[in-house]
This record gives C-alpha cells, sequence and structure tokens, in this order.
C-alpha cells in the first residue's frame, strides 16, 4: 500500500515561540505532496524536514489570518530561485489573490513558472481538487473570518486478484484490469465466475481532516470515520471562555467533535503560546477521546 | 559609557537553509533599539535572542529583495496582536509603502499602532534619522535594484568635567553643563579659566556601518574609520565572476573595502548557501583585514 502520511511542519497559533512554528502541513500520498496552510518560517521548517520543494505543487490555506499564510511569498520566491517549472495551484480565498498578486509580480519577477489561484468558497462543502487517486474536499468551520477546513480522501482503489483464481481459469492479461474493477469473468466455454471468486477485497480509502481555525462546529456528516481527523485545540478548558470568543476550540471540545464524528484518531494542535507543552491539552482531549496524539513539529503521523 | 552592540539576527542569504536565518540585525545603543533588515523569520529570531519586541522603533530595510524584508509583515501583525501602541517607523524605497499598505490594511485591521513609511532615495549620503545622540545615514551601494547601507554614528558626547576642578573653583550646578559643551568659566572675580583645565575629553562617538547587498563600491571616504563595518561577503574568490554578475562581494573584496576605509574591525555575513561554514570566506578576508570577524545567529558584536 502507498504511503499516507503527514508531516507536522508547525502546530503553534497566532504568537511566535520559540516552542512552536506557525501553521503548516505536508500531506504525502504516494509520489504526491499537498501542503495545507504556510505560516512564516514554513520554507525553513521543509528544508529542516528534507521535505523536497519540487514536489509541492498543490497548497490549501485555510483562511487568512497571517499565521497560517504569512510564509507563501518567501516559499513562491525560493521556488523561482530554484528555477521551478513546474505550475503551482493555491487554493485559497479571494482575497489571497488579490493580496499575493502584487507581491509575486514585484519580488518574482522572471521566475519561469506560473502560480495558479484557486478561490475557495470557505462557505460550501465540495470538492475542490481531484485526480486520479484523491479528492480534497472543503469543510465550512467557524471562525471570526471565511475559513474552511479540507479533507483529503483516496478514491476507491481497485480489488486484488487471487492470484490462484487467476491461474485456474487462465484469465488474460488483457482482461484483469476489468476484473480489478469488479467485473465477472466468463471463460471460453460460457461459465461465468462471479467476481467474488476472483478478488480480494481492495485496500480501504484512506482519509484525513485538517480542521483549523475553529469554533467546535458540527461537519460529524462529513467528517464520519475519517481515518485521522487533525483539529485544532488552542486553549484548555480553563480558557473556554476565551476559546469562545475567538472561534477557537478546546482540547475537550476537538475530542468531542472526534467522539461526534466516530474518527479512528485524532490530532491535536494550534497550541495557544500560553502553554509551556501541550501536556494539558492532551490529558483533557485524551479523557473523552483516549486515540489522541498532540502534534509536534517535525512528527511524521502514518496512516495505514 | 552606553552600550553600543550589534545582534545578528541573521546572516544568510536569499535561499533558505537550516544554518542561517535571512538578513536582520538589531543595533542596540544605550536603551534605543534599531533593526536593519527584516528576513522571513525574524520575528522568532528575536523570541530566541530574548530581544524585547515593544523597544523596536525604527526598522530600515535596505532593499527590496525577500530575504531583507518578507519578515515584517509578520513582525508588523505581532506587534498588533501584543497590544503595541507606540508608532513604528519604518525607512525604506518607497516601492515598500505600496506593496505593504494594502497587507497592513488587511491582516492588521483593529490594531492600534501607526506604521510611518519613511521613503530612502538609495542612490543619496544623507541623514535619514536623527535623534538627541544618534544619527542615522544611507550609503548608497551598487546591487542589482535600489539599496543602500546605513550609517549609525553616536553625535559628538559632552566632556568630562574634572572633579577636583569644579571643586577647586566652586563651579555652580547651573554652569556645569556649558562647561561640559566646552566653554571656558568665568569666576566671580574675574578670572577666565579655560575649558581644557575643567574638562577632560568626552568618550568617542563611536560608529557602525551596515553594507549589504552590494558589488564593492567606493564609499571610503564616509566608512572612514568607523568602528565596526559589516559587509556582505557573499562569496569566495573562486566565485569572484558569480559575485560579479550578481552585484554582491567575496570576502576579499568586503576586506579590501575595509582597508580602503581604514575601518577598525570588519564583519562579514550574508554568505551563500553554498558554504558549510563560513571559514574559507573569513580566512580570505583575513590575509587582506586580519581584523575581520564572521558572522552569526545570536552573535553580539560591542562596540567599545
Amino acid at each position: 500500500m502507498e504511503n499516507f502520511e503527514i508531516h507536522i511542519m508547525g502546530c503553534g497559533s497566532a504568537l511566535p515561540t520559540t516552542r512552536h512554528c506557525a501553521s503548516a502541513q505536508i500531506i504525502r500520498i504516494g509520489n504526491k505532496q499537498f501542503m495545507v496552510d504556510c505560516g512564516e518560517g514554513t520554507q525553513i521548517q521543509l528544508r529542516r524536514n528534507h521535505i523536497h520543494f519540487s514536489f509541492i505543487n498543490h497548497i490549501f490555506i485555510s483562511h487568512l489570518h497571517g499565521d497560517h499564510c504569512f510564509g507563501l511569498i518567501g516559499l513562491i520566491s525560493t521556488f523561482g530561485l530554484l528555477g521551478r517549472t513546474a505550475p503551482l495551484h493555491i487554493y485559497a480565498d479571494a482575497k489571497l489573490e488579490e493580496l499575493m498578486k502584487p507581491q509575486i509580480e514585484f519580488f518574482c519577477k522572471g521566475m519561469h513558472y506560473p502560480v495558479f489561484f484557486h478561490n475557495i468558497d470557505a462557505t460550501k462543502h465540495q470538492i475542490i481538487y481531484e485526480d486520479n487517486t484523491i479528492t480534497v474536499e472543503s469543510l465550512p468551520l467557524k471562525h471570526r473570518m471565511p475559513c474552511c477546513g479540507f479533507l483529503f480522501r483516496e478514491k476507491p482503489k481497485r480489488r486484488h486478484l487471487i492470484g490462484d483464481a487467476v491461474n485456474f481459469y487462465n484469465i488474460p492479461a488483457y482482461m484483469r484490469q476489468a476484473i480489478k474493477d469488479g467485473i465477472d469473468y466468463t471463460t471460453p466455454e460460457g461459465e461465468v465466475v462471479p467476481n467474488s471468486k476472483l478478488t480480494k477485497d481492495a485496500d480501504p480509502s484512506r482519509s484525513y481532516a485538517y480542521c483549523s481555525d475553529t469554533a467546535p462546529c458540527d461537519n460529524s456528516e462529513i467528517l464520519k470515520g475519517v481515518d485521522l481527523l487533525y483539529h485544532e485545540a488552542t486553549f484548555a478548558d480553563s480558557e473556554k471562555e476565551r476559546a469562545a470568543q475567538t472561534f477557537h476550540s478546546t482540547a475537550r471540545q476537538a475530542a468531542q467533535v472526534a467522539c461526534d464524528a466516530g474518527v479512528k484518531r485524532l490530532l491535536i494542535g494550534h497550541y495557544s503560546s500560553r502553554y509551556e507543552t501541550p501536556d494539558v491539552l492532551l490529558k483533557e482531549a485524551c479523557e473523552l477521546f483516549p486515540e489522541t496524539i498532540a502534534a509536534k513539529e517535525g512528527m511524521v503521523i502514518h496512516i495505514d
């Protein structure tokens, strides 16, 4: 099975600390790399974590607070200095294009690749990216400005051929892809062999959801059963009011979202700078949802 | 004597590495703090080096390449989040104001302090900042775009009173400042006591020059005798042609500038990402100008 990995580049919140970097993640699925959010300093984090710059072709920006997008111009500029020619696609609120175009024109003059902006309507749940194996959906979130999460899903995969059965029925090579897709096989003698005799279940289609920044909001239908949910947990329970005022979540609220949606694992992050360590946040989330991991810069989470 | 210190926040060049940060320095003179250049990640470097954000009121930007200014928006935004009320003054090419105004309006909405842009004409050597004890002059440099260095000078200081003489002539308190400024003292009996009998030489007025990015250029009249010269040394001798093409300097050329101007000490930086360590650059500069220091993140250089 191909790798499906989440690489944490930054999991701090708005105020800079030496403990955490601003929000950014790399989602690596097979040989594809997607970036989600790009706070200041993300390009250094990519270097530090040995992420290949040239494999990043799609960047998804949840919302236009600085700690989620101030690293973009540096990254775009560095791509240019490195001689990139492949187009770069950025998915974000329309305002980002307006803000970045003049900067790109000035700072990246003469670079040899185009940057395409794809405007997201953060109020809608819809597919915003699709290729032969992956879809990315926008997830409406509740923040102080238009903000959406992202749900990465593998498309349904082909079934596995059962080697012995393929040999027994002497199935010709040109038929095999269709059989993996689920059709039955008719022998030259006219016997119909049901697909279930020829194939085993496909590998499961894995999924990862990224929800930051947001007050708790009900996306449980959409998030149902995802393999890994990243949900912001800016505050501990003791700061519940502050969380509500600023449209952020407590760790316990993140855990409640994970419970409600029946996700397999929860990854928390976007820690307020007031916490020296995420221990209290992890503890409070685990009380409700034990399968919780606290994000940390450089961490790689595998989805199997 | 008050402190006069240069704090190196970043001394790398355009391409990000894990060894160096993008250009930024703090010049601390007494209780004043000036910033020169502000590459991406500078606010993290300030945190890492325990620099107080609230004492930074004046930022000088040498030129508009990203590695010298991409950290500004993050810093301005963080100042806002921290509740700053004191005005911030930014000295830079006029284009910066045009590029940053829309970003500040959008990302820093509702912040309680004003940002004033002071446009610099990089082709002119002139005083661009002045207060009761300091002047900052622009230094025309030779780069691929308008670019200037900065020369920080203490103003001439008052002479020191000689305690014994002051007591002997019973000089009244209200006269003392004027005597420190150099006037003679006339006793009630009409005797003129020359200033040289009453005072000792003032502390020397110290100076620091920042020259990055630039091909070697002749500012030796202006730089004559400065206490410390920061001069970019992007390349080693072996990359002399590349240096010329890109309007940068080799370490040896930086040393030649230091020799020509008769500065006291040379500080090199802005190292190309191709050098794992600045050793070769330091060696080549020292051959010509032994009083050379290689800048390093976190380094503090005192000017006595």
